[in-house]
């Protein structure tokens, strides 16, 4: 079964995460193993002190290294195996979908819940990559830690019911957006739902929701419609379209 | 007291967030209030259904718009007013720090968090934005949820302890990256921490984080550098580090 170790010092922030949702029940139903370790649980003194102010001065704490090097050896001897190691970062290279996708095959992984001051830097040897999930500041690395397991599980094997899934499509796998859905009723508070989506003309339907997901590409990011349009990854339908918005 | 109310699927995955760390803090002390909204009690059949297939076909489930406009309505008449309305969206604009800075001016805030199958269009009359925390697909929108208030809530008056803070300098004010930090003890397991920095010499502390601060951001983001000699926002001594990385 894969599995997850994840190192921080605020375990209770993963509560919800462990038992609800998706998550939840691939945890419940073992498709996954995933163990929140408190990095205070490796400490040796009386107060259990995780940081220490950083050497050369400056603001902030930073994360001493013992208790993580001591938390990283209970893991590799636990799973009898070292792990592949993520340390979340907020200067790491940016997670993607490809990077979840790569992630996914992975046997055994331990994330390391950086904080914003600072890891001891040292603790890097231990550290496989460095991974921020976007360009913005948190109080934490452990938001980033779930961002990433929720990415990774939910494409492992038998994780997502086919409630749950929405199978890659020709849109998705070019990077184009998706297309307005409607659900019932056809009418609520004056707004209408689309003729089109009523008429249960499927061929219709479909040029439709091409139209509208190049059309709400092109508004965001004309540069892809551009680089596809080069790449000849588009049909002949689809080219139409394009020319047209 | 500025506020947050989201509406969920899983109002269970807020539980750590609600009491943990810097944020959990901030409610428990009254500095901003953050209300979860379970989307099931705003149905109003036995079963509480809350999606409905799409019209037109296809796979997934969509949200339906009555439970939406009807948490709405409440919300903004438990509150008195309408509230800044934010839909977590995978085609969203991607969420960075200058959007949090924006957000954490707002009085009132409402994040209705999507599925990845999608949200009834019509919800959109009442969105404001939509927001997407990366290019990464999630289980749902509620740790984008999460990630969208950890980077405002901190933001705000009185959030961040001295503890926690990094002051905003003239390195992160720029996009460069932070320098690596060391704290005790100067060697562990044969690893030393830099000279430099046990050397007490301000000076030269202060030179050598320079230096490794636009190394790393070289090495990760080259055009950075390149824009920010452009546009002669280095000091003389950065410059010549430039020039010499």
């Amino acid at each position: 079964m894969p599995s997850f170790d994840v190192l921080t010092v605020l375990p209770g922030l993963f509560s919800g995460f462990l038992t609800e949702g998706v998550i939840g029940r691939a945890i419940k139903s073992g498709k996954v193993s995933v163990k929140i370790h408190n990095l205070r649980d490796f400490t040796t003194d009386k107060h259990r002190v995780v940081d220490d102010v950083p050497y050369g001065g400056g603001p902030g704490m930073v994360l001493k290294p013992e208790p993580i090097f001591r938390a990283f050896d209970h893991i590799c001897e636990e799973r009898g195996k070292k792990p592949h190691v993520i340390l979340t970062e907020p200067w790491g290279e940016t997670f993607t979908q490809e990077k979840a996708v790569e992630l996914s095959k992975k046997e055994n992984i331990l994330i390391i819940c950086g904080r914003y001051e600072g890891v001891d830097e040292r603790v890097k040897a231990i550290v496989d990559e460095e991974i921020s999930i976007g360009n913005y500041v948190l109080t934490g690395g452990e938001l980033p830690g779930m961002v990433i397991m929720d990415a990774v599980i939910r494409l492992m094997p038998g994780v997502l019911g086919c409630r749950d899934s929405l199978e890659a499509d020709s849109f998705s796998d070019r990077g184009l957006m998706g297309y307005p859905n409607y659900t019932r009723p056809a009418e609520y508070r004056g707004m209408k739902v689309p003729k089109v989506l009523l008429s249960g003309h499927h061929k219709k339907i479909e040029l439709w929701r091409k139209e509208k997901s190049i059309e709400r590409t092109y508004l965001k990011n004309s540069e892809l419609i551009k680089k596809l349009l080069k790449e000849k990854r588009f049909s002949k339908e689809e080219e139409r379209i394009v020319r047209e918005v």
